[in-house]
């Protein structure tokens, strides 16, 4: 058999826009393999210049289509989009794809768009470090745009909206209660909200709601000098586009230029460095563990020690004090 | 100010179902103190002998009435249930209550019925472990049934569903194509299926159609022995939640009497204590590295260093050889 491609010959050809190259990066980066870590961090050390925009709302907001008519504006001016899709509702993910199938369809054949699905299942907390690796190598090679789409529900899956430069929350007009209260909670993320679907005779009433909960306190966010914006937008006939993509050129200036958004900047930094020493402590916490592992749960599966107990026990050891 | 009552002074008001006590000691636990750590150790060494059942389902699958009509017909055989709610859309956290409205005061007003909701935002990673030490609480108090509902989207949400005896996966008709693809995701799971809503005319097709989905193989889970049921119920008319109980009863008597019970259970223990290991040492780590933190994330942000560098300096000092 062939020896595989190191990581470090791929890199010149992912920095070069090279699909395969970019792909099987972020492939290595997911699989936590070791051997591409010299990679990621030549490419993270020439990344920096891309915007980044998360993109989140309820299933059934029409974040998928929007994400779609979004990518295809983009590039109207000539500027490249990557895509990671977080979301197994995301027809990038094998979701739903017959709305979406034609636009879909014109942008998995442009080379000016990269999309990644990642993986929402099995992935052991290592879902935010793999998925913002991805957008490092989109960012290394150039693309002006990368767009990370989660489902605005689950915990982690929010977090990762978050860890963009901008966030954008799209809520939509008639969905159920249910789907409602879930919205709620993720209102308060947005740096730029979307109504889409506008089109729709009952989107005045969901605009109107959502106005209505900005001006109860929600907009004024401490720290900040930016109010979110609230643009309808419609993928059906191309409706408040140029507004939502002034509106990201805007907030991209915003955090380019700000002490406000040099802080987003940061903690940004602060979660990714977090995200990835857990990680990392997962991986040599399994790897040393493995045999006293089975031997503690059983004790721990009869009752014998708490959970704490035992958790200590694996940690026995560990030695958290700074030893220089 | 009076001195607070210590959580071993709550213990014994705990065992005897006191809810304020109960409510209090899930609190502390929630928050990470460690002043309740003995308290919680020792309620875990009494626990062990409640059927505890996870509830997950899509939005708009009603898994909240569900849970509620459920646990109504629990209470009429005289056995206590509580409820833990780890979901932003159950009524019990504070979402919709239109329709449940009647049902769930009967529940807040009955003394066999504990209900707790737990943060799902902010809670840091540590909400497995925190719902179930609530289960736990409930456990040792002599509650026969706890429930865990979980909304069945987002990863964090999932796997605390699967941290239960019997996982019962909950589908409705007439949900759209967004929600459908989320669905797909977690029927796998299951232990259980229902169908709920079964008084809807869309019913038989939806029970048609996860049938035939479960005949292609997703029934025959390795090492199982156990089939899993499709269910369907109305909680208008209460259709088929005798069966349901039949079949919750049924799964109890499996994982208690079985190989493959006991695996679920020590799988159950194993993910606890690697949850509250995780928890732990991020609690030790922000302590600890305080003072570093600002600076290794800052180099980052200005990618001096990439993220697995700052996490390596980050976790420098953390030895995970066994030193004895």
């Amino acid at each position: 058999m062939a020896q595989p491609v190191s990581s470090d010959s791929l890199l010149p050809r992912a920095l070069a826009s090279d699909n395969a190259a970019m792909a099987r990066l972020m492939s290595r980066a997911e699989a936590s393999s070791s051997e591409c870590r010299q990679a990621m961090a030549q490419l993270y050390a020439k990344a920096g210049r891309a915007h980044v925009i998360g993109i989140t709302g309820v299933p059934g907001s029409g974040k998928s289509t929007l994400v779609s008519t979004l990518t295809l504006k983009l590039r109207a001016s000539g500027k490249r989009v990557g895509i990671i899709a977080v979301d197994p509702s995301s027809p990038y993910s094998g979701g739903s794809i017959m709305g979406d199938r034609i636009r879909m369809s014109e942008l998995v054949n442009d080379e000016g768009v990269f999309i990644r699905s990642m993986a929402t299942r099995g992935a052991q907390g290592g879902m935010a470090r793999a998925s913002l690796e991805a957008v490092d190598v989109l960012d290394a090679a150039g693309f002006e745009y990368v767009i990370i789409e989660t489902v605005g529900v689950g915990q982690a899956e929010v977090e990762i909206a978050r860890a963009a430069h901008t966030v954008v929350v799209v809520s939509a007009p008639g969905l159920g209660d249910d789907i409602q209260a879930i919205k709620a909670g993720i209102l308060e993320i947005a740096d730029i909200h979307v109504v889409s679907k506008c089109d729709r005779s009952d989107a005045n009433r969901t605009i109107g709601d959502l106005k209505n909960m900005l001006t109860m306190g929600m907009s004024l966010v401490p720290g900040g000098g930016w109010n979110a914006p609230v643009v309808p937008t419609s993928s059906a006939n191309g409706e408040g586009f140029e507004k939502l993509i002034e509106c990201l050129d805007r907030h991209g200036h915003y955090i380019r230029t700000t002490d406000a958004g040099r802080q987003r900047v940061r903690r940004i930094a602060e979660f990714r460095m977090l995200k990835t020493a857990e990680d990392l402590l997962h991986q040599r916490f399994l790897a040393a563990r493995q045999s006293t592992l089975a031997n503690v749960s059983e004790q721990l599966a009869q009752r014998l020690i708490s959970p704490y107990q035992a958790a200590e026990r694996l940690l026995d050891g560990v030695n958290l004090e700074k030893t220089s």
